[in-house]
């Protein structure tokens, strides 16, 4: 294959920055379709960007021009058109979570198994972000020891009035899960949940303080804020036996202006992980041209982070440690 | 009163230290005396710093040249030591902890009460840090909101062979709790306790991960690693409402060398704290001098810190989240 | 033009570096061909990457194959290849320098108004930078007010034995003279030198201190050390009425490790700059496919760097101020 | 002597600053006595802190309660304060400038030999301030390699209107002169001056660029513009062959707020200095009490520090690199 030819379905917020990233800006990927449940936006996008746009996700899925699939759309659809990829043959890459019930990427991953090829891969960016890169690295190459500690910070400016407390645990602090397994390159075993009151300019959603153990013992802290008002801002420290490595995000330059000097923090996460985002879609066409696997997020990656995320919940609302479900893992998984 | 003469019980490394600079460095302050179990080390310093060699502590207590009193002697000793210095109505600045049994510390409140005015100091030098006072000034000046968390990382670079897991919670432990209480201005109510394992160079000393939660429900998570390799670290980061504020100590310099930008760490406490301890002893002598009330912790507040202490271990050896007893708060203590 | 097939020529370190780089890693791009006087290394190079190794410059860029021309040949072919790409009507990309010589420009220039359009850059890949891209954008905006100082560092692990305290300003300031007309965005017109005494460890390589100004009177000053030992570093702070920008280049990650907490500094150019090489490909093939200008250097920028780079050398040799000789821009060049 | 009993002359802003600091912050120092022309001023603040105040200048250093004399008076009368205070043989801390006139510098000098021990010291406090003091120690020790380069700030939030182009030079650059000398531990041979132009809110003062060379070559250049708005900064970087020492001043906390993450800047050199001021005096006294000389500035430092600007504003005024006079040092002053 010379150019992955790509289909995006969703054309929202994201699905639009990913539709325009892949319109051009992708070396071996060509934008070929987009497709929305709202057609009209769909068609504007695919006007804009001079591509088809297809009413139906299916018709997509099914387009001879179309040779992988971008899955945008609202969250509840990400596992069946899963599903439907894998059907076709297709690669997929699925916007995070991958689905809301165990049972959905069981079955993802049942079928793609019996494909007997790894077709899905979930966008856990994080992944690609150079930073994080780095961490895995020193985990991996245990050049400052094995990891203790790994404190992270997880803060937007504001968010939706939709988001509560449990959908903070359930959906936003995903990323944290999933970059923690990666850093780590091991499962969590056990969550705990410790909650700060709510902000008053954001009632009914309480920050939420999250305490994982990976199989080995490493803790993992998280600070979820999605009201933090100052900015978007993700941070992390890696603690090591005999060092420690922690992300150092911002702009290219540093400001000092009306009596501070320092970083001015943008409002939400493009400029942060513009690059991972880049990263993650070359990574995804180049795995998909040679037929090798990638850094980027499994099915199976998918499945544990759920699994954690259920733990997650459970902890908060009884207080109590809970263990982490640990299924076997299939070989078709491994390595 | 217009000079302090102070006398020094104990002259191991952190009373010699002190001793020092309390001849001559402190404004308005004379060391006169100073004493130890080991006859000779005292003798030497005492013969060093031009001051009088005392043979037993309750004489240097008792001396007439002795106006306050420095209890650095071993931690077993500190609790009897500041009772006597109470009966002898001399105003004494204990180092932590201040005892290791809470009927200890009951007793000192006792004798203070009853003697009438605040006594008792304990030697929690981290309050007179300018960091910490700043995070306690934005914290009750609220101008980036109520707190919501408080990160912590203490650190050493290693640790002597007898400091164990439990150690490390009963004592390295005790400066963060304190600067908790101190920086939100309200008790704590509750402990759980995470461990990572034991790194490959300090078997038998687990790091420790303590997550606290204050009276309003602000999450205080605590990293103490005291086999960090790197050298002496210690960091906060208080999150509140619409803002953070991180203590950012460090040298007053940053080095470009031998492929590395930054500052250089160093091994231990001393340079980290010389401000502390300076400004430490300086609001010491002046509250005096003057009879006022400072801002360094009372009995009250070496009492409250044993308890979430006492709270931690046995969340430690529990797994459960502990509560923190809440005793009445004597009204001598208040305001 | 769909995909801009390009040719390169000099297979040198940095050719190698670039071709790898459009090898399938620019959008729009598609490398075609190879060609170097080393034949054996071409050949490599072509074998690697599966292109066309080509003998000569002249038949690279005549061949079919080939759309665009990038010139990493040595220094002195750049000029005289630069006009046959301009006779052959395809774009031509040229490391810096463009020439030695003020004639070879010249002449340059001449070819490329006689032909109408712009078909030369020239390779300041710190016009992509992000950091420069920055500081550029706050002087156009004004948002902090005009520029009154900029203070650049330009510092070199090592060099080549070759290199001498007059190359120092002839080849190494070059970079910095582009990017300070760059980020002001208008001429320099006057040029002093003050140099220090020579390292010990780089007998012969005086490093140098240039202070320009430029039409408006903004002071640039220029550090240019080639044997700092510690690493590759570039740095500037661009100081303007009422705040200041300055760059902040270095890893994602900050690393405590070692008695030291900072950035691990890179012994060469490639991780500082490699997303301002990424993004001059993808802006310069942009450029071709859409015939709309670049932000890139042109032919006069490389024609007033040189003339600036003939002061500094009249600066250094007389040690007087020397003021830039300021020909009259052809509209061709100008907007 | 036990205690130094000081009288301070001169209580403006700077003098009564410092005045306060006296009474009571310093160990082994006490205030006395305060004067200025303004009695009202000098009763009030004499009151205040309990203290004598005396009506005129001679009277305070006739005193037989002072024993050293702060000469904070305004700068045309620093030379002949000090002359008296020689003259009745007591120390004393005159304010930067020593004097406006070379001749009354040399007056000083000659008074202080005649009178066969040091009683001057000029108040270039950077000297004492814990950055500059560890870039003398990295040149002293030569453990990064030779000093080549220098690179200073010098910026004020605003300054009064008086404050001319030529003052820039003549007074608030001497801090510079007196740091450079300090640091690199040799006199400053040549000066050239450059300016941008006038920032468009101070019309009359140019920002000042002022670039020396010291005996072996350091080149030390200087920014000077005192009317930056965003507050009071003050930074230097040391390039020295295998590596750089740059000041990292600021708050013990940074501040993550309102789309800002770093520190806050402040308006005045007091916070910044703080540290700086207290050392000072401390040394002062130490020197006072001990008789043995400190790192302070001496009557030959501020005479050279007089040649240097006397230097610059050759410089600026002819365009001209000037070299700086380089009169023999007295034994007097060697060691
Ligand atoms: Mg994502
Ligand atoms: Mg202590
Ligand atoms: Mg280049
Ligand atoms: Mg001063």
């Amino acid at each position: 294959m010379n150019e992955v030819r790509i289909g995006v379905i969703g054309t929202g917020v994201m699905g639009t920055d990913h539709a325009r990233k892949l319109a051009g800006g992708i070396p071996g990927a060509r934008l070929t379709a987009v497709q929305d449940f709202a057609a009209d936006r769909a068609s504007a996008l695919a006007q804009e960007l001079g591509v088809l746009a297809i009413a139906e996700a299916d018709a997509l899925i099914a387009d001879a021009e179309v040779d992988a699939v971008l899955v945008c759309s609202p969250d509840g659809t990400h596992a069946a058109l899963g599903l439907k990829a894998i059907a076709a043959g297709k690669p997929v890459l699925i916007e995070k979570p991958v689905a809301a019930e165990r049972g959905e990427v069981e079955a993802l991953m049942r079928a793609e198994m019996a494909a007997g090829r790894k077709l899905v891969q979930v966008g856990y960016m994080r992944r690609f972000d150079p930073g994080y890169a780095e961490m895995r690295r020193v985990v991996a190459s245990a050049e400052v020891g094995s990891p203790l500690f790994m404190h992270c910070q997880h803060r937007n400016e504001s968010s939706p009035s939709y988001l509560t407390s449990e959908l903070i645990i359930a959906n936003s602090a995903g990323h944290e899960f999933d970059a923690a397994r990666f850093v780590l390159g091991e499962e969590i075993v056990a969550a705990t949940v410790i909650s700060p009151p709510e902000p008053r300019h954001a009632p009914g959603r309480q920050p939420q303080f999250i305490v994982l153990q990976s199989a080995s013992g490493t803790v993992v802290d998280i600070e979820v804020y999605t009201d933090a008002r100052y900015g978007y801002d993700v941070q992390a420290e890696l603690v090591c036996e005999e060092g420690t490595v922690r992300l150092r995000p911002g702009p290219p330059t540093s400001l000092r202006h009306a009596a501070r000097d320092g970083l001015v923090v943008p409002p939400d996460w493009r400029a942060r992980f513009a690059d991972a985002y880049r990263l993650q879609f070359e990574s995804w066409v180049r795995s998909i041209v040679t037929g090798q696997s990638n850094e980027g997020s499994t099915a199976w990656d998918g499945y544990m982070t759920l699994l954690v995320t259920e733990a997650c919940l459970k902890a908060w609302s009884t207080g109590n440690r809970i263990a982490v479900e640990q299924p076997e893992r299939p070989a078709f998984y491994q390595g």
